[in-house]
Parts: structure tokens; C-alpha cells; sequence
């Protein structure tokens, strides 16, 4: 830690993707754990948080207080609930910092109020904090639109764990909602979920899901556009779950010189 | 062509299978094509077999009569329909020859049909011809006795053409019969065909197949066994259509002084 | 064909790469074969072009005399040398139509002969005519850049069939020099092209090139990009030696209505 | 724990594999952490050993005193020194107990003395404790035996984090000698390790090795086998560097109730 790194706090700290960002701060130059919020009530509070993620004793013991815990801080990272986040986002807009948000399942109205919010703090959101998977989702609209549908098939292929409960993957929908950009065309209407037994030829233009489930697989994803005589395959592995606190620190240390607004992964990787 | 090439009878010569044959004999050393059948009332009946298979002239004209067309013949490649191949597998066994069978979606009554005639013939029958799918079925009911079922997920992966009309592959259920008889388990009753929306966890011990459809992809397979940190991934990609008219010549070279008997691919292999 | 197809020259079309352009030409909607051109002396001078390429007779004897089958032409297709396509570009010029040319091993002195032809042709050259090959240079391009050096290791893999005398591929070159692009960098100086034995850690920023050969594989190459708990890979699958005649009979009919200039492939997919 | 769990011994405790040895065991059902061993000195003598290895408290101790450690105990394992490893070996027969070692860089006097400790100990060793890649060499050998070398060539592929300063890696050595068992041949004589520039075509019968570096991959293995229109491919991917204590729980399972003797990965997958 040097006097410029910047200043962070967790929320959810005592949660496993909470005990992630605060081994990933903890390696990280630049940054520093500023503050752990757990809410009120959390057996964890008051517990050193380094100890709680295994990195050793930091000096930064959980707190149920967000208000002070945000005081002095420079940014948050959080992945909780969609209504904690909201709550979050309205005091980070009033302290004016960055405010990392990785939390899922948001509704439009909770995305309103991110907006709102970003009128006063820079906030960073994605459905996927992975620079890989934001920088695949943008290759795939690319070849998407230049690879014809008459004469290219896009299919999207993923692989997870053996407990995920749902399919396909948020990621994959995702890369297929980027395809779709890329084509033009409305992915709900023109997905193919399922091919079992006696399918027909396949229709022009769709966009084919096909899941695999097994071990502790934490996220495999591959676009494939196929064509005549020739396959163009974009993949994204992701090796350790680590890599979406690592993501979520890079977005804070991107965003930390920003104008307020609401910011995606993709300007954070410049693409947007 | 050498005095000892072993003399080869194309049947359903004018079809797609049957031109790769005679493509494939034509370049292959130790083997000539003898006598070239299609059916009675066909028009290439007294074209050239060369000419038609795009190889020059083989002063081979197309004949209607197998019964002539056996004579002095040493083995038949037969890749037509299941009537058609029992007479074929009668006259073979008169002949005493080798009968290679890459028909499919033969009944129960065809396959004793079958077996009979192997009292005479030299009958090598196989869902798929290609040495390199049927060394990948081997392989697989072996991994998939060696991972038992409590820590490795098996999961099956197949992309064809976009013209492909129904899913799973014959060839992905044949590498799914073969990791259900690894486990000692029923295929039909374990098998997850279809995994769409809420799913719930992966149930062990079962086997799931995914499929991808597009361009002109030939045949690619994958047998996944996903374990606690690891994969193992067993594949096979098909590149060209001749590997399976390849796979019949070299199955009947092997047939050639073997006893009349009906054998498989892996006898071809070394592997049964 | 139809009256308005566009009338299209191949010239080396006894060749192999010239049989190819005949055979797409002949499948393609949109186009039609109006002259073949081989050089003089070739034993093939007046045989059937169509007979040459086992497509049927086509009623287009092959010509030793550009200068005749240029006329009321639209466009040439030119996999040829080096002396060969630059004549050529002279007469297109001339002629004012389209060039498509794929000879590989033009000097810089050729390339200004070019650039000046194409002043009045249409004129669009690659050292790889297929589509996919040529989106995924402008993905690799824009991943290098997006994805820091300091964090993401750069490694192409290519594998070709066992006759293949060189290593790495032109193509695999070809994707080297679009990462090396993408992040700013002298590809000569920071490629890696051998490991083995005590090779050191990994130095940051460079690119890393490894070679498979084997069996008659057309040409699979991959870029992988892999960072810290995450990997991205950029792959084509050449799958049928066919996608390159395809990409050219694409490009000319992309350029018919174009102004005279030098173009590539990646107008050609909108992509420049 | 149950009463009939296995008691095992970590030895080298403190160590990167010894605290992977400790997590491994408080996860998995059947087998118990006895004692935790750390060489004379060490600072973590008398620590508890399951809070070194961050799993909590487990009332385990480090303890410098093996002796006493192997008392009552049932099995030990051990990634340690070879010099370390032959010393507790001894003990191991004293005790006439399982020990599993995942030791690397043995000499051949080292592999000796494993043999005469064999006599009474239940030693299981192996270069690589993965289940996963144990199978996969015998696949390998297997599939490098059933396809004829004249037309199958055989390329093996690996990849490692970039910290990785040799190569090829063990494993891909070790699946290079398994691919070479098959065909009955010469490794170091048959080996291709380098293509670079003018190789000329692929010499019959030999095995190409390729290496790729980057980010923090664990370790990943593919051999092909390429073929005239078909490709054999079978892999490997360590995902989690847990899958080496993993093996080495299930090796001391599997030799509980063994003779004595000194066997390897093959036997405990059912597979030599």
C-alpha cells in the first residue's frame, strides 16, 4: 500500500465473491482495502476481514456501517442484491466516488435509479465483470455483421459445473444478444433452444444454444459461425472465478479519473 | 493394379457413397475395382464407373446384374439400403467373399440375416466406417469404466451440417452406447437429450448429449468426462466424406484371409 | 445463368487452384464462366474447361490469348505467380474490370505494379482469400489492443497437413502481424518461434508461435490470448480447400460496382 | 470423520501441495487428517495445521517428529524431496502402511530403494497424480498402437502459465513415451521438438511436439492423431491444481487394503 493507492471498499465482504475482491485488492497494486460492509446483524461483524479471506490480519475489521465505511473511500465494489445495490448506489452518488456493480437479476426500475445515480457517481455495471467475456461479446457482434446469415451459421456453445441450475448461461444469452446486435435481428425470436429427435434442416438466420454440465467447470463459452467449408470460433474460458473481482478492481481503477456517468465493461476496455 | 490387388464389387456404384468408393479404390494400393452394380432400370447402367466417379475411363461399365458382377469378385462395399444389403450378404455368402456392410437403420430380422450369411461371407458390418470413430468408441467405454460415475460427469458433443435433419448423431448414440456400457448403465433411461430454462443440478451418472448445427461440417465429436478440477475430452473430427469409403477398403484388405465370420470395425482395428 | 450474371475470366485454369474457381463459379448464383486461360504451350489448350474442373462440358475451351478472353469480360480470378498476375493487371487496367488476385510471393516492386493498376482495375488482392481468415486478423488486431500487454499473453497455433515444408504458416504469420498491429509492436523482434528445453518464464509482450502437422488437415489456426485465470481464443477451421476460390468469386462481385482502386479482403467484408 | 476413516499423514505440511493435501482431505468423505509433518525447525511447528492450510481449526498440530506421526496412522502423503521421500519410505515399511508419493526428479538409486521399501509399504508413486492424466496415457498408447503410423501422424500439444521455464512439460514427455509404447518405437530418436522456417514435409512415423505459454493456465494436453480426412484427439485439462491431492487421496484409498507392493496411478484406475 502507498499513499496513492486508491481506497476501496467491499460490500458483501463476508460473502464468497466479498472474500474474492479482498484477496484479489489485497494483490493488487494501486488499490487498498479501505472498508468491509456486511449487513447489520452478520456474525462476521467485526472480524478482520484479511483474516476472513485468508490473506492474513489487514486491520480492517467488518462493519455494518456503509456511511462511514464509505466516508474517505474512493470506490466500491459490490456484488449483492439487486435492492442493496440501489441503496449503495445512492450513497456512493452522494459521497461522489466509484461504484463497481457485478450484482445480477437487476430489474428496469433498479436500472433507472443506476442511472440517476450515475449523475453524481461513476458507476461501473456488467452482467459479466470478465475483461475476456466483455472483449468476446464485442468480437461476436463484429463477426456477426460481417459473416452473412446467408451463408454463415451462428451457433453458441457453453459448459459449466455440475450444480448451475439453468440454462443457458446468462453469458451465453449475453454473446447470443451480442450476435444478434451484430445481425439485426431479435435473438428471442429467432433462438433455437433445443434439438432433440427429428429437427429439419437448419432454419437460416437462427442462432443454435447447446449446454454441457459437468465437474467444477466454472464458465466455457464459444461462438461458432460456420460456413461453407470453413468454421471462425470464438471462445472464452474462464479458468478461476477469480477473474471477476479482478475485472471489478480494474473497472474502479479505470473509472477513478472519469467524469460521473454510467459505464460499462466496455469502456473500461476502450470499446464502446 | 498388380496381379494380386484384391478385386473389389461397388454396389449402388452411381451413388454419392458409391463414386467415393471407386474414387477411393482407384488411389488405393493393392485393391481394383472389379464390377460396379446399380440397380436395374438406372440410367448409368452401361456408363463407365470411372467416368462417373470424375477419375478418367476404368473400363468399367455400370451393370444391373450382381450375380455376374460377383463372379471372381473378392469383396463387395455396400453402403445402400437394408434390402438391398441382405440380398447382397446371400450372394456373398455363395460367393464365399467379403461382404462389407456400411449400411444403416437395419432391423433386428436384417442383422440374424446378417449373422447367417457370416457362416459364409466374411461380413464386416458398421454403424460407421471411419477407423478413427470406432478407435474413439473403444476409448470411451474405457474412460468411462476407469472415472467412476460419483466424480466424472460424461457429457456428449456433436456439430454436422446445416442440412443434417435430426439429433443426436447416429455416431454421437454410438459413443453414448459406449460410455453406458463402460458404466455398466442404460443409455435410454440415463441420457439427458434436452437442458433448457430451469434445469436443477446435473443428476450423476447420467450421460448428456448437446448438438451444433451449421455450414458444412462433415461429423465432429467430443466425449467430455468432467471431473473436480479436470477434463478429460475424447474427439474425433471428420474432414472429408472418403474417410468412411477409406475405412471399407480397409476393411475388406483385412477381411481378405480372414475366416468367413460376421466381424466389426474393431476387429478391423485390433481392438475387439 | 442469366443475362445479368457477371462474366467472369480464370486464368491458370488447368491448375489446381484454377480447376477450384471453376467448379465455385459453376455452384455460384450471380456468376458465370466466360473464358479460361492457361498459358502457352499448356497440353490443355482447347479442352473443355468445365470437363477440366469435373463439372460437365461447359462450352468453354481453355485459350492461350488473354487478350481475347479479357474482352467483354467483368472480371478475372488469378491464383498464379508473381510475373503472371502483374501482366495481368496491366491488360485488367486496360480493360477496366475487376483484378481479384491471390498469387502469394509478390515483391514490393510487383505490389507498386499493382497500386498502379489499380488506378483504372478494380483490383483486390490477399494473401488468404477466405473470408473467416481474413475477420479474424481484424478481431486479433482490435483483442491485442483492447487486452493489456502487461496481463495477456499473445500465442498463435496452426496446424497444416504433413506435406506442408514451412513453418509457421503465411497465415499464421498473417494473424502475428495483425496482434503485433493491435498492441503497437515490431512483430520480428518479439516473436518467440522455438521452445524447448530450459527456455526461461514467459517474457512480457512477446508472441508466441507453435506448429502441428499431420494428415491432410487444410489449415486450422488459432490465437489464444491468455491472461491471469482466463483465456480467449480466436480460431478458423479451413475445412475444404474451396473456401479460397469462394472468397475470390465473392470479392469480384463485391467490386463490380466499385471505382478503380486497390482494395482487400477487408473492404471486401466492410471491415476496413 | 467416521470411525472408520482412513488416518493419513501430510508430510512437507506447510508446504503449497501439503496445505492442498490438508483441504483435500477435510473435504472428502472416508479419509481423516491423523498428523501434519514438517521438517526440524520449520516456524510452523506446532501451528494447527488446518489453519495453515485455511480450513479452520482442526485440533492437527504441526509437528517436526515423523516417527511418532506415523504411529496408528494409515497412510502418507507425501510430495516432497526425493531424498525426503526415500527416508519416510523406510518408515512407511516399518510401518507397513500406505504411502503415496508425488515426488518428482527421483534417481534411478532413489526408484530402488521405493522397490525395497515396497516389500512391506503399500508405495504408490507416480510423476503425475491426476487421474485424468494416467488414463490419458493409456488411451494414447492404446489409440498410437490401433492406428497404423504410415497413415496416422502424431502431434502432442501442451500448454502452461507463463512462470513455466521448461519444455516440453513432464506430461506431455510422459504421453510422448505412452504414444511410443503404442508404436513400439524410440522416443528421443522419433521426436520432432522444433519447426521453424524450412522443415521440409513431416517425416513419416515420427512424433511432433509443440508448446504454448501464457497467462496462468494449470495445464493443458492434447495429442492428435491426424489421419487422411479424420482427426483423432484426445486431451487433457487441469483446471485446479488440486486435482494432484485429489489423486493422491484416492491412490491411498484405493491401497488400503493392498499387499504390499509398489504400485503406480495405472493400478489404482483399475487400468495396468
Amino acid at each position: 500500500m502507498t499513499a496513492n493507492d486508491m481506497k476501496l471498499v467491499v460490500v458483501g465482504a463476508a460473502g464468497r465473491m466479498g472474500q474474492a475482491l479482498i484477496r484479489v485488492i489485497h494483490e493488487t497494486d494501486g488499490v487498498t482495502l479501505h472498508a468491509a460492509v456486511q449487513r447489520e446483524g452478520s456474525p462476521f461483524i467485526g472480524k478482520d476481514a484479511g483474516e476472513l479471506a485468508g490473506v492474513g490480519t489487514l486491520g480492517v475489521p467488518v462493519t455494518a456501517d456503509p456511511l462511514q465505511a464509505f466516508l474517505d473511500a474512493e470506490g466500491v465494489l459490490d456484488f449483492t442484491t439487486p435492492a442493496t445495490s440501489v441503496a449503495f448506489s445512492i450513497l456512493a452518488a452522494q459521497a461522489r466516488i466509484v461504484h463497481v456493480i457485478g450484482t445480477t437479476g437487476c430489474s428496469i426500475e433498479d436500472e433507472e435509479k443506476f442511472k440517476a445515480a450515475g449523475r453524481h457517481a461513476r458507476l461501473v455495471k456488467s452482467g459479466n465483470m470478465s475483461l475476456g467475456v466483455n472483449l468476446l461479446g464485442v468480437l461476436v457482434a463484429q463477426a456477426a455483421k460481417a459473416l452473412p446469415a446467408a451463408g454463415w451459421d451462428i451457433e453458441i456453445l457453453e459448459m459449466h459445473h455440475k450444480h448451475k441450475v439453468d440454462a443457458p448461461s446468462g453469458t451465453a444469452l449475453l454473446l447470443g444478444e451480442a450476435a444478434a446486435r451484430g445481425r439485426g435481428i431479435d435473438l428471442a425470436s429467432q433462438s433455437v433452444r433445443v434439438r432433440d429427435g427429428h429437427t429439419g434442416a437448419r432454419p437460416t438466420g437462427t442462432i443454435g444454444f447447446a449446454t454441457l454440465r459437468g465437474g467444477s467447470v466454472v464458465g466455457d463459452h464459444s461462438v461458432v459461425l460456420a460456413g461453407e467449408g470453413e468454421l471462425v470460433t470464438l471462445s472464452h474460458s474462464a479458468r478461476d472465478r477469480s477473474i471477476f473481482a479482478r475485472g471489478a478492481v480494474a473497472a474502479a481503477l479505470w473509472a477513478r479519473d472519469k467524469k460521473p456517468g454510467h459505464y460499462s465493461m466496455l469502456d473500461v476496455l476502450g470499446l464502446s
